[in-house]
């Protein structure tokens, strides 16, 4: 931040705010206080039968990487209109969530990660949106790992297969580890 | 947004980048797109025996209501770190988390509040931090309902006690409803 969205004053500080215990970008001019806290990226795990849908990425990071259908949840939507959105963009399919799966905090750059899971109609009902290169069915055995995009889809993808062989859904609560060299 | 918070430009447009499918903040001279999105209102509803903690809100908005102990996520933090921060500032407690209870999305503002359950150590360790004009345990029964200051905790009170007498603590998803007039 360069300069004030409010007054467009340079003079921006890095202060604690009167009553607040952290420093926020304050303007030195009009005194406005410019917050910035986590986002949540959401999204879905469609699966069918013993098998689950990932799309692989047509985009910056990680592309030609594969991924949980995901994204940044949207102002005006409830997270799970996020993550149904997202699986309709990303692998145009319209899915029944079934529940809550994950939740992924990635502190060091200020994401949550919420994946649910979503009961496809049809296995082949799904195809490639704009942002995937290729999307499809994998069975656990088939999983490329070494070719996931990000942490939080392997630890969806983890926890989900785990759960199976249990035959017990649950929500699992988790975050990057992040060691500080 | 009047100002662009790089450049400082005052040429601020509202229109769909290329690739995307949403309205955003453009500068038109240096180019940066602005997004704005959710924000998430992590809690816990510390809880003792049969009774749960509440703070009555020295701060406004709902100056005088009583409220489940949660605030703004920031960054840097997970969401249960957040939650055990929240519950600190507000009601001078530790709490030892037991579960996630309620997600609650407010489509119309743009929030996600996350409530956890939060095991208190012992049934006077607790105090009223700076944002709480006081802070008590009730049973259901002495729960002020008239005067809890929002829907979110409203929520996540009559679910918490609606599981005790089930003896099922479960997590609840819900959001909102907003009637547009």
């Amino acid at each position: 931040m360069n300069f004030c969205s409010h007054c467009g004053s340079d003079d921006i500080r890095l202060v604690v705010p009167d009553g607040d215990n952290r420093v926020r970008h304050v303007c030195g001019h009009c005194g406005s206080i410019h917050y910035s806290n986590p986002k949540i990226v959401t999204g879905c795990l469609p699966v069918w039968d013993d098998k689950v849908l990932l799309a692989r990425r047509s985009i910056k990071p990680r592309q030609g990487f594969w991924n949980v259908p995901g994204g940044y949840m949207e102002n005006g939507e409830t997270v799970e209109e996020g993550a149904r959105r997202e699986v309709r963009e990303e692998v145009l399919a319209e899915v029944e969530i079934t529940g809550l799966h994950a939740i992924f905090s990635i502190p060091h750059i200020n994401q949550v990660y919420m994946h649910f899971i979503g009961q496809l109609p049809a296995p082949d009902a799904f195809g490639s949106g704009e942002e995937s290169l290729e999307v499809r069915l994998f069975s656990e055995a088939e999983i490329p790992w070494q070719e996931i995009a990000f942490t939080s889809s392997v630890y969806t993808l983890e926890n989900y297969f785990a759960d199976r062989k249990q035959g017990k859904p649950q929500l699992h609560i988790g975050q990057m580890e992040y060691k500080r060299s």
